[in-house]
């Protein structure tokens, strides 16, 4: 490389996120580049000329470990859509002039779905205009929602912790005897795509019989139904474990929190609904039909930010996905994302490729409905092949006092 | 040893209270016990006749390490308490009979308060009628409030998954930027004691500042002034991180959750009031009022069952408790529980002892006041002193496919 590199990071972080940085700058030092900057809470940051050269944070190889095992964004994130480039060129012309100013050879935005869309119009204008800057996106999600990528880095890291966590609530669930059963309801993130919750799967075992319904968003919802499933399940068991997504919706597409009538109405930047509280209202229904004792767990932001549990499956992958996006950069890729291509499930064999970000930007990967059980109660077999080797591994944290160590930038001030 | 020993689990379930089980376990075969018996879900199982020869499932060196990695109770658990002697001779007729046919010499109770309680009665009604089986108390619980002894088993691995968390927490709080800033507020439990909300404190070190609040219910807690307290740090900050006890309440008494008109009217066997939503309660309000984001985030039965974060100093203590606890009973003590005493902190030393029961029974141990801010919105140095020791040190899990392997009785049916 002859000129800078200039990597940020966008959307929900992860316990992999990091990786991915470490890999873009250890990768952009590796071949040549002069400087490896960082924007501050993404494109956003970038606008407003906040960013920070990494290697005064990154200073040697224990510093890259770090790196890899602290969870959620070290650069800060953001959730910004760039405008469509034909209703605002003021604002390209503005990122441009600060890219050119730092003499950038290459762009690497490490996001999901929305910052998949900013590759795409970033180097759309680049085309228009002539300029010679490569933008490559380097995928990231716990979602697992991205298109043409056979799983996103940040999916394995929290796969394990909820698999892992499942079973430790399911171990727990079985402690104490209940008159009428105890019901516990695990609410695991995804809005439309099922992949974290189908996930729960991971807990069965020769050691553990998993959970006992597993409910995604691709299939349609029925409360009632529901209900008539756990009655049966408690009639020979004295606890009843569930996993849904935070998406389940009725037939009618109404969300299953939204029939509580104080759900949030909190919308995003993105025209996302907020969602809260599912496993709740199905636990008060629950509860109220039945006369049970039932609990509700959000595994909440634990799930993407549990790095202490992440997979090594997980972390090397990003890293490497981070690596490649350089390596494409610099072999005059623009437009492109990384994707991760799967060659075999058993021994596992995974490599990286480009593909035009134009076929990826807000395309949602859903679940296969084949993937999930005839009545939509639990997930297959080839759930359980496609997620296994996606968790193998672990990246032992580097304890300091008994708690995980991790590297920061001094924390955000609020501008 | 020359009969056989009953062992028990009660209350709820922990990280190490297998560990205990573990230690109880060699023991007593170390000390020539003909059998020993494990009772399901307690006193409450042992009256129905319902336990387990624990040698058909403990066969060899690696189920014990097995064991000691598996969180919740093995046996199952119960919250049972016994009817005063003179009002129901019949329970203890009923209990006396099936030990004397067991050929039992030492019963362990593995609890908390409410256990310990179950263990004087016994002791008592023994003396009364002339039994020589012995009753010795084997602490645990997260809580941590148990009085007499320097900490309890189970409270080191919870502290440890707390600390941890909260710092993987504060870490994701500082990626999205919000207009008017982000507040999370995380639930953690503690009814009447602050030691586990106190143990957020562990998340701060030379890479995190930890929580930015912390409230236990030792204090009163004044909803308004939180408030004031919020968005003044707001000012300054685009994240705040408050962790609170499930136990926090107002000067009058009443529970923060209670405000919340929907909140849950559950009581338990020993009317403990079923607490909920305190973290869902102040989120609402804190946005209502200073029109920032907010997430209320519970740790709930992960903080008491996340095994694979695990503090090896506690795993270990759980194992000798349980070992002391059999080698009392073979010395002739009844109606005792084995004590933690700390020598010293640094380098941390600590023996075990053990105290009459009857001076710990139904007695609630709490947070120093002078561990506590004068504000009541931290923990002092004096509590990190404290808890530092006890979260130290890792037990890995033995991972089958990338998942904890644990050691599990067949799962129970509905009885």
């Amino acid at each position: 490389m002859k000129g800078n590199v200039i990597v940020g990071q966008s959307g929900g972080p992860t316990a992999a996120i990091n990786s991915s940085l470490a890999g873009v700058y250890r990768t952009a030092i590796d071949r040549g580049a002069g400087k490896v900057y960082g924007m501050l809470h993404g494109i956003k940051g970038l606008m407003d000329e906040e960013y920070i050269d990494l290697s005064d944070y990154i200073k040697n190889d224990l510093d890259v470990e770090l790196l890899k095992r602290t969870p959620a964004a070290f650069l800060g994130s953001c959730r910004f859509k760039l405008p469509d480039i034909h209703q605002d060129m003021a604002t390209y012309e503005k990122i441009f002039s600060i890219l050119n100013k730092l003499n950038i050879e290459a762009l690497i935005y490490i996001g999901g779905n929305d910052s998949m869309d900013t590759i795409k119009k970033l180097s759309d204008y680049a085309i228009l205009t002539g300029s010679e800057i490569r933008f490559v996106g380097c995928p990231k999600t716990i979602d697992n929602d991205l298109a043409l990528t056979d799983h996103t880095p940040g999916y394995g890291s929290a796969a394990k912790y909820i698999g892992t966590s499942v079973k430790e609530i399911i171990r727990d669930s079985y402690c104490l005897e209940y008159e009428k059963g105890l019901v516990t309801i695990v609410e695991i993130m995804g809005r439309n795509a099922g992949w974290l919750t189908g996930a729960s799967i991971l807990a069965k075992g020769e050691d553990c019989g998993g959970p006992d319904l597993i409910y995604l968003p691709e299939v349609d919802f029925n409360v009632e139904k529901f209900k008539d499933r756990v009655e049966k399940l408690l009639k020979t068991q004295s606890s009843v474990v569930v996993c849904i997504s935070e998406g389940i919706h009725t037939k009618e597409g109404k969300y299953v929190c939204e029939l509580a009538a104080e759900s949030s109405k909190f919308v995003d930047a993105f025209n996302h609904k907020q969602l809260t509280g599912t496993a709740a209202y199905l636990c008060h229904y629950i509860c109220k039909e039945l006369g049970c004792k039932t609990r509700a767990i959000e595994l909440s932001t634990l799930q993407r930010a549990g790095s202490h549990l992440a997979s090594r499956v997980d972390i090397l992958e990003a890293y490497q996905v981070g690596g490649a996006a350089v390596l494409a950069a610099d072999e005059g890729d623009t437009g492109k994302m990384v994707t991760l291509i799967r060659h075999s499930d058993d021994p596992y064999q995974c490599g990286t490729e480009v593909k035009d970000v134009h076929k990826i930007a807000n395309d949602e990967k859903l679940v296969p409905r084949n993937w999930i059980s005839h009545d939509g109660t639990y997930v297959t077999e080839a759930f359980v092949t496609y997620v296994k080797p996606l968790i193998q591994g672990d990246v032992s944290p580097i304890m300091v006092d008994g708690i995980p160590r991790h590297i920061i930038r001094p924390a955000a001030k609020k501008r």
